[in-house]
């Protein structure tokens, strides 16, 4: 008996065609996005992939990645859970900065440190940031204390990993297919404490966008394969080395 | 305090057009009905109407109503509950079936009986009829021996009212605003029940689609106004008469 975990990271957003970080705030997919995700669909449907419950972040680019990847497998139906805790990483007072110009403003290294360290995130949005947006409903019962103000990956793996155990895990255990629609360092996390990935080497992991990323787990929630199988392994090899160069367009 | 329940029948299918019967069958909505549903999601903006949570069907068409409604209104992230039990009437053998073939062959009297009659299901389904369609997967927690082969409308109320009381109450309970995506027939079984409306009465109560109905409830669950209030009065005065007129065309 193996379990199926299928991650999947959004495709392309409007702020990822123009380098802007991002983050937490809820830019929507774009043509590109759009046409990943049905790609993503399709691969799902080719390797007869069919998940049975969904998870998502709170974030419209994951949700509307889901929803269209559903649609292509004729599951539009299946449960859902949501929640803030799948989000993207926080970036602090960069969401909405230019990636480009925040490495020339500021020079690689600090740039660096902010994109990849383990555990140093960027300083924190201010509360009249115009992309701070704490008020924003679909956090409502989120108190503030709890709600992030700039996260590094350690951050979201801290507040990832009670989804994953008190969500993720039972659907599994019940031998459902689980499908994750989440981001990039969201599944980064997940992928670091499912393989065991130091804090060092896990600044040089990146997921691509919309390529179903399957993992067999053992019955002790081990990958059967260290790192999963991409179930297109040439286009995923191809994003990889895109991701690595964003900031120097 | 009022609670705040919103009732949304999904827009034109592409067996509506056809003049089909369809219950169970997972049709998608058409051009038409997609802007039925965006209209209804303009009907929530304009009435600064924005719900907390979302409750649907299994079925493809309520599922994507509420979709492009939520879109409409930013509203992607709302958690969502789905349940068969909010689903379109079963047709029983009647599915596929064209309406106004089936008003010629067994005449206005039986049609009638068919369409309306509060406790005189269709005849069953046969499990090898081509849309009976068992083997389900969306099904596939509900028995065998749970899972209708036709529905009179009487059916229905017994099948949704537990969950009206089981998921979509405590959240009215808890003040939100709750959305609930779904069919001609499963609303018309939660109105009656709000309303207290006869099983005599219940025959002659059409509900059009794509126009969100709102009622405003008491502490007790009754409705502040009965009947609730249609969010456009006067196209949902037209659509009535229109879905009056079905099988007659």
């Amino acid at each position: 008996m193996t379990f199926k975990l299928i991650l999947l990271r959004h495709g392309e957003s409007e702020w990822n065609a123009k380098n802007l970080f991002t983050g937490w705030v809820d830019v929507d997919l774009n043509d590109k996005g759009r046409a990943e995700a049905q790609r993503g669909g399709e691969l799902l449907a080719e390797n007869d992939l069919l998940p049975d419950v969904l998870h998502t972040s709170l974030l419209t680019r994951a949700i509307h990645t889901a929803q269209i990847a559903l649609d292509v497998i004729g599951r539009p139906w299946l449960p859902v859970q949501r929640s803030w805790r799948l989000n993207e990483r926080h970036y602090g007072a960069l969401q909405g900065k230019d990636k480009a110009a925040t490495l020339a403003e500021f020079g690689e290294e600090q740039f660096m440190i902010w994109r990849r360290s383990y555990d140093i995130p960027p300083p924190a949005i201010s509360p009249d940031d115009q992309y701070a947006n704490f008020a924003d409903p679909r956090y409502g019962s989120l108190p503030p204390d709890a709600r992030p103000a700039t996260e590094c990956l350690k951050d979201v793996l801290i507040r990832a990993l009670p989804y994953w155990y008190d969500r993720i895990v039972p659907d599994l255990l019940a031998e459902k297919t689980v499908l994750v629609a989440a981001h990039g360092n969201s599944l980064r996390a997940i992928v670091k404490h499912l393989d065991q990935i130091s804090d060092v080497d896990v600044v040089g992991l990146n997921i691509p966008t919309g390529i179903p990323l399957l993992y067999e787990l053992n019955d002790d929630l081990t990958p059967v394969t260290p790192g999963g199988r991409y179930l297109d392994p040439e286009a995923a090899k191809a994003s990889i080395e895109a991701v690595k160069n964003q900031g120097r367009k």
